[in-house]
């Protein structure tokens, strides 16, 4: 619904913060996906409201089956949507999309350390690249919200509070790490339907790893997350944990690949898939 | 239960077929495979009953990422229960295990020719051997029982038809091929139980892929198996197809990888795991 101001396609021209956010929320992965790759940049939370957004990790060949394995053996984690041909420029995710170009802001990575933020990565792209497309909790937090479970983060206009924990993942050849899990504070009463809506969503982190007891898993104070930002608890919440998507880079960053590009945080790549397509029966 | 004839632990002495039928029945994981590690072959179905049985393809790692690549795009066919690191002889699916010997018969395989079936590939072994572990329907046709669906094949004391398909599975890198379902008459009444029961496995093959009309898959005999053996069709029998384990070996055999070794038909890897842990709620 477009009320005030007026929109082009690419929604360069929309007047009012209303009207832009209403219109970006309705519009089609492949418009949102266009404006990228024209050069906007922006968060993509909320955007293209319905269709699945995925982290992307990509890495050389001679790492990709490392990493495969990796998720292979940390499904929750790491839950693969697609992985591509080496050198491929497309996923089966979104067929008419181009991965160099069409996320809103990637980082550049050489021997695990952060070297650059651009918009496009066509100049960087290789014929050994190998790209994972990887499930995202903005995908489980709408079904949250549909079953009428609050979202704290999304309430307080935060990023979610991310852990590292002391439980370790299975290692994969040069990769290991630990478990990266990010918590939503959930009323008491309604824990028990946080579980059962997302343990129907395996494919975007799934059921919680972990419910209470921060201390258990090797989180001392909830109030200093180790990535995103604090997030306030009710009276009456309890911290639940699931299996985040940092975790991949975070194993990935630790064993210093000579080269990897990622999505920037929160700018992810918007694919044609539903997401009730990832929602078992 | 042991109810006639004495047995020691490996049931070489055990007297009368339905007490060595039942005393293998109720034989533990392990101590199944001590048998097939001391020399004992014999198909493995209806053995350590209630724990999970796994299909095997060791590869070199040259090949692996292929493989792993093709499992990830076809997850219905190539259900991994585990990926080995190179070299080991271990998974995590039954850590005291040896694969290199708990298993009752092996093929090795060069060039995609068959060229012996051993019962224990140690002196075959390398450093470069990946190992793949693959869901296999006997966890399903339990729970099909379970639910009260007649399963034929069982019934008939024969193995399960099978067929290739005019579907083509997701090609990776040099692994391609089509999409081999597995067969099983189902009464129409129960045919929706038969997918609700196996949709919550979905590490073993899950729902089926195709219901009724064998001509739309382009299997134009149902009496005439591509593999495995004919089964008989009950009055108001429907036809139902599930995505069926043979997939990667056909896959693998047409690519003619140098080295190969897997499993003999029928002869599984009896794993750590519980039936259950695969079922979902």
């Amino acid at each position: 619904m477009t009320t005030a101001g007026t929109t082009t396609t690419a929604g360069t021209t929309t007047t009012g913060t209303a009207a832009r956010t209403e219109e970006a929320a309705s519009l089609s992965p492949a418009l949102a996906r266009q404006r990228y790759r024209e050069g906007h940049v922006e968060p993509t939370s909320g955007r293209a409201a319905g269709f699945t957004q995925a982290n992307l990790v990509v890495l050389p060949k001679d790492w990709a089956f490392d990493m495969l394995l990796f998720a292979q053996r940390n499904p929750q984690p790491v839950p693969l949507l697609d992985v591509t041909d080496p050198g491929a420029t497309s996923t089966a995710l979104a067929p008419d999309a181009d991965l160099r170009t069409d996320l809103p802001r990637y980082r550049v990575w050489e021997g695990g350390e952060l070297v650059d933020e651009p918009a496009d990565v066509t100049a960087l792209w290789r014929d050994d690249l190998v790209a994972f497309l990887i499930g995202c909790s903005f995908s489980f937090e709408r079904a949250l919200i549909d079953a009428g479970v609050p979202v704290r983060n999304i309430e307080q206009g935060r990023n979610v509070s991310m852990y590292s924990t002391n439980v370790q993942c299975r290692s994969a050849g040069r990769l290991s790490g630990p478990l990266v899990v990010s918590m939503r504070p959930i009323p008491a009463s309604q824990v028990v339907t946080a579980v059962q809506v997302t343990a129907r969503m395996p494919q975007v982190h799934g059921a919680p790893v972990h419910v209470g007891s921060p201390e258990s898993l090797g989180v001392p104070d909830l109030r200093s997350p180790d990535f995103g930002e604090p997030v306030e608890m009710h009276e009456g919440d309890v911290p639940v944990f699931w299996a985040c998507g940092v975790t991949p880079q975070a194993a990935l960053m630790a064993s210093r690949p000579p080269f990897a590009i990622t999505h920037a945080p929160g700018h992810m790549f918007i694919t044609d898939v539903p997401d009730a397509a990832y929602r078992q029966p």
